[in-house]
Order: structure tokens, then sequence, then C-alpha cells
């Protein structure tokens, strides 16, 4: 409950390289006028991050008659953040610079045998190891890791992760203990780190109240206030995929009926097709809603039908989550979306007026995140960046102050 | 997006003020210990909030040893707050000093037939003529007024109750005009107005995340994220009554199908009894609802299905706001409680696991509020406290720092 200048502090920092990273080069002045901050506290905090090695000058710009301004950028040939998604199919790896541009990337894919711990980790420090040989000497500043499930980010604790039966696996001390590299390592789920991704590098820089709505395998939502992950009391919150849409729907894996993961997530979608083709049983999950998605371009009735009754079930949920958390954007995400969503978002935005409450409805604004880069493992590596830029209360003259 | 410190120095105002009306007199040193900020800030926030006329130094005690500790509390001789809970049959309004305890309160009631903004206002202004002349010339430092439907905050407008048909009505300039004292007005719904009750008097006070569950003839929640009301991108947060949680379920006032509010409102109530017992169409919904519960501690099977059907609704509901919110506590009031909390509470705690997560709920709290006092025009109250503190940015050497 507690509220200080040093949680402002940092929060205008994220808000400061935020726009340094998505419009750059740029001046102190200009960040102000997009950030809404004084040019005096821009250039306090831009001192720190050039301290902190983060930014750096890169030039002047005449400025109409005055003195020339600096431009500043991302300092993108320095430190690098690792952003890691463990997903229940594979490890993704990627090396990013500042300016979360990737540098360097590695895919390992995960049996669905090899789901321990130790095999899981293998894979991870294989891979941190590989990129670690081909950076030149350049600092990892830190290490963020996407795991599936529940996890207790503070004790860096896998404490749930249902499709591998994990149960208050120690994640973060077992791979700090296998590294050979020393660095700050940060534990999140999916559903955070892409939502960290957005607030970073996607659409949801400088909205006040966002929703990511996540479909994939799983479904959930991340939700953010004012810049900042909202975490929930036990970093629970956005678990919609399992909120009830409907009491008497098909059973979901978590034990409930009808949650929304039972009636949008690829299995369900799967399924419904599955009663009117054949064909959704061929080849993989990610095959098969790709066939899915080309028979509702050719205009086939089942799957026609199948999108129309997902869209159904995925606009009540959108609805549930608008009416209670009101927010100015919904981002709809995820591998699922990628593929179905030409067919999901005019349904769904056709749909939602019955079920949304009218006010908030006028106000939302509905998006498909369109980026083809990995946005659990960028998300990932923003976990590690804003861990990092906490550094700024030990540097600097105004830190002392 | 973003923060100042004047909002820091603003919520730490609050956080102290509610500590000192929790628990008075008391000591800087002792809400410094439960507010978890230094000695040095408590000392000038209570130094502005003397000068504000808000808090008043009460005598002094013995520390240990040390200098003998000035005592606080609120001063509660000086200005009073008028919180007014205008509902759809009654206007409830109620005079507080500012330690928020009642001093005067007029109840009217209003007829169905009554629902013009005009004859509201004519309500309104008369019940404030009335506890005006008897207030002794104690200035009226604000006065907050909850309106049933979707409010701009900002506007003072009453953009949609949908029970009066009214839209846009420009109600606090239509009540500022007729009102004989010059006093500031602010507007808000009961959802948000019980809210802030339950954060300035209630359970909510220093609870990070909570969720205030309101059961009435209309159902809805109110959130607040670290002691500060949460009200979205247009004050519609926690429209949850009007979430589905059954497609196929009974019609809602709103126009949608198997809102929470179809569920476990009065009517629905009376309407699932109805189909039972006859009795439920006998008086008003308040004695209808009042013979229910009777009936229901009679152990009469019509009226245990009842509850126990209502239980199955409501915890379908609370577990979906647990899910995405992941609250650390659950305040469940409202009339439709009082009534029949003795009932719904425990069936809703032994349904509440099969739908919400494990990890968000071993975190919850769930309570019942058992105040008898109206938490409406009490939190209306508290809101016009809110804009009142404001001032303190305008007072004071440190305000000018």
């Amino acid at each position: 409950m507690k509220s200080t200048s040093r949680d402002i502090r940092i929060r205008n920092c994220f808000s400061v390289l935020r726009h340094l990273i998505a419009d750059n080069p740029t001046s102190r002045q200009l960040v102000a006028r997009e950030t809404d901050l004084s040019v005096a506290t821009v250039s306090n905090l831009v001192t720190d991050l050039i301290e902190l090695g983060v930014v750096v000058e890169v030039g002047r710009e005449e400025s109409g008659g005055g003195r020339p301004r600096a431009l500043l950028a991302p300092h993108t040939s320095g430190g690098v953040l690792i952003g890691v998604d463990v997903a229940e199919t594979y490890v993704h790896l990627e090396v990013y610079d500042l300016g979360l541009t990737v540098v360097d990337r590695v895919w390992q894919p995960l049996d669905t045998s090899e789901n321990t711990p130790d095999e899981v980790i293998g894979h991870l420090v294989d891979g941190i190891e590989t990129v670690s040989d081909r950076l030149g000497g350049r600092p990892i500043l830190g290490l963020g890791v996407s795991l599936p499930g529940q996890v207790d980010v503070a004790g860096g604790v896998s404490t749930f992760a249902p499709n591998w039966n994990w149960r208050n696996v120690p994640f973060r001390a077992l791979l700090t203990e296998r590294l050979r590299v020393d660095v700050p390592v940060y534990l999140d789920n999916p559903l955070k780190t892409v939502t960290v991704g957005e607030l970073w590098f996607g659409d949801g820089r400088g909205v006040d109240r966002l929703a990511v709505v996540n479909l994939g395998t799983g479904v959930g939502a991340g939700l953010a206030f004012n810049g900042d992950l909202y975490r929930g009391a036990t970093n629970s919150a956005g678990e919609w995929g399992h909120t009830t849409i409907d009491p008497d729907g098909p059973q979901c894996r978590c034990g409930a009926r009808g949650c929304v993961e039972a009636h949008v997530g690829a299995p369900a979608i799967l399924r419904r097709w599955g009663e009117l083709d054949p064909r959704a049983a061929e080849g993989s999950q990610a095959e098969a809603l790709a066939a899915l998605a080309a028979a509702w371009r050719a205009g086939e009735d089942s799957a026609v039908r199948t999108v129309e009754a997902v869209s159904r079930s995925l606009a009540l949920g959108v609805a549930n989550l608008v009416n209670i958390v009101n927010p100015d954007l919904v981002v709809l995400i995820g591998w699922v979306m990628r593929e179905l969503g030409e067919g999901l978002l005019p349904e769904v935005e056709r749909r939602l007026p019955e079920q949304a409450m009218e006010v908030p409805l006028k106000a939302l604004e509905l998006k498909v995140n369109h980026q083809t880069r990995n946005m659990v493992s960028l998300g990932a590596a923003a976990l590690a960046l804003e861990g990092h830029l906490n550094l700024i209360n030990t540097v600097g003259a105004r830190s002392r102050r």
C-alpha cells in the first residue's frame, strides 16, 4: 500500500525508456512532450540511464535557432538481455540488445516426455551457453524465463504446471546453480510476459488500462494498469481462461465445466470442428488448426460453423472481461489468433454489443496483434530489463537526494 | 499514465487519515508504524491536515521516558460532510463529522412515479436545507451523491439510469443551481461509493486488492487497488452483475441473457422461489425476501432449494471475479446479503473450490459486511472527503517545495 518517490522514479524511467525504444533517435525535449513529464525530470532520468549504460547520446540536431539538441537512443551495442519462452513443446530463446531487437536466437523442440525440471533446465542451459559463446564478451544484464502454469515471482518457484505435473519446483535456484554465467534470473508465466511485451514493444505502450487476451492451447488474459503489469494477490490475475461462461459447457482440463478455455482453446476448437469434419484429427494441433483456417477461407460449411461457434464463446468471454475491467484496449494475441483471427475478429466485434455494456464498449479499442515476433520471449526479456532498471535507484546524483 | 509526487502525497494523506479515523486518539509515531511511512512523512502530512482543519491535537501521552507525544484525532467539531444514497425507492441523506460519525440524517421515500431529475433533485434540496438549518453554522465541506446507473464523474452527469430512463442528465449542474449553499458536489454510483466506504470505514482499509460485491435489486462489484478506487476507462469497471454465467440463463433487464444479476438479484431470487412457493409474490420485494429468509431458517424445502440454487450462481460469479482479479479480499454487502447471507455464505464457500483456481482461492479472504450503517451514503461522504483532501496540495510549507 505504501507508495514512495522511488516507485514514481522507476515508473517514469520505464515510460522514458519505452519512448526511446519506440522512437529513436530523439531528444530530451521530445521525450518530455511524449511522456507528459517535465524536461527537467526527463533530463535527470536520462542522465541516470546513461550512467547505467542503458542509453547513449548518438548525435545532435538543430532545434530551430536554439542550441543543437542531443539525440538519444538505447545503447544497442552494450549489454544484452535474454528472454526465453519455455512452452510445452519447445524452448525458444532469444537475445536482445537494449533496443529490444533480436540479435541471436536458439530454438529447441521439447519432446512431450522430456518434462522433468532437470530436462527443461538442461535445454535452457544449453541454449544460454550456445548464445554466450557468440556474444563476444557483451555482458548479459538479465535473463527472463517464461514458464507455463502458476509462478511465484518473488520466490522464483514454479508453483503449479498442470501439464507437466510440476508442483513447487524451485526453478530459479535449480537454474542458477547450473549456469556458468552470473546473471539475475526473472521468472513468470506467458500471460504475464506477453503483457509486459505489449507494454514495452506493442500496442500497450502508453495505454492506461490494458487487457491482453492470449489464445493458444491454453487461454488467458494479462492485465496492466498505468503501465504496470497487474499481478493480483498471488500473481494469478488474468486467469480469465478459467472463468465459467456456461455451467453445462464442456469439461475443461482444469477440472471445472464450461470455462472459456474449454470453448476457445485450440483443443476445444478442434473438438468442435471434429464433430463436423474428420480432418480435425489429422496431424498436429497446429496443422489441424491451419487446415481449419484454410477450410474457413474456402468457405467450407463445417469450418464456417465452427468459427461462428468459437466467436460466440470468445465474444462472451471478452464481454465479461470488458464489463469487469473496463479497459481502454484489448489486444488479441497468440498462435490461434494468428491462424484464425481473420475469421474470429469480425464475428466477435459483431457479437460483443449483445453482451458487453454500452458505455465501456464504446470506449473500447479491440485489436489483433499482428506481430510475427515471439512476444513471450520478448516480454520475458523486458521483465529482465525492468529488473535491471531498478538499479537506477543506486546510480546518479538524483538518487542520493 | 503520468505519476507525480502530488499523487503519492494524496495517497499517503488518505492512508494517514484512514488510520486516524479508525483508531483515535493516536500519535504521529503510531500512525507511522501502522502506515509503514516514515515519522517525518507522517509529521509533514499531519501538519498540513491540521492546517486544513481536518485533524486536531487532542492531548499528550507519556512515551516511556521520552518527551510526551501529541495525540491526534479527526477534527470532529469542525466542518461536516454530506453523503446521499439516492436509490430507486428512497433518498437517504446523512451528515457526518470528519471522523465519519453520523451527526444527522433525513430519509425520504421516493414514489416509483417520482423519477424525473427535477423531482429527485427536489427531494435532495429539501433534505440538504433541513439538515443545514440544524448545523448551527458548521460549514459543509463537501456533498457526495450516489446515483443509480452509469455516472460520468468528471462531468457530474448521470449518463444512463435504466430504471428511470435517464440519459445524459447534467445532475450536478442542475443540483448546484438549486442549492442555497455553495458546496463542492461529487457524483458516483452505489458500486463506487460503497467501495470507497469500505476503504475508509470498513474491511477494505489497508487491503491492496479489494473487491466489494453488492447484492440488492441490482448487483455489481467495486474494485480498489492500493487504496484507490479502480474506475476503469469510463467509470464502468465492476459491472460484474452483467457478466454472463449461462448463455441459456434467464433474461436480464440489461437485455442480455444469463447475467449474474439475472441469477442473484432480488427479483431473480424471488422468481426462483416463486416457482416453488406463492409467498414470493406477497408484499414488497423486501418483504418477500424477508419471508424467504424466514422460511429458509425454518428449514422449508422450497426456501432451502432456492438458497442452494442462488448460492450456486453466486459462487460461479464470485469465482469468475476471483480468477480475473485475484483479490486479497472479497466483501459481500447489500440488503440481499443482510437478509440471506446466513444461508448463502456457507454454500458459496463450499462451492467456490469447484470453480475458482486453487492458488488465488487459497489467498482469498471472503467476508460478509455486517455493518448496519448505510455504506452507500457513508462512501458518498468519503468521496467528498477525498475531494476536500485534495486541497492539501494548496496548504503548508511542504506543498510549496
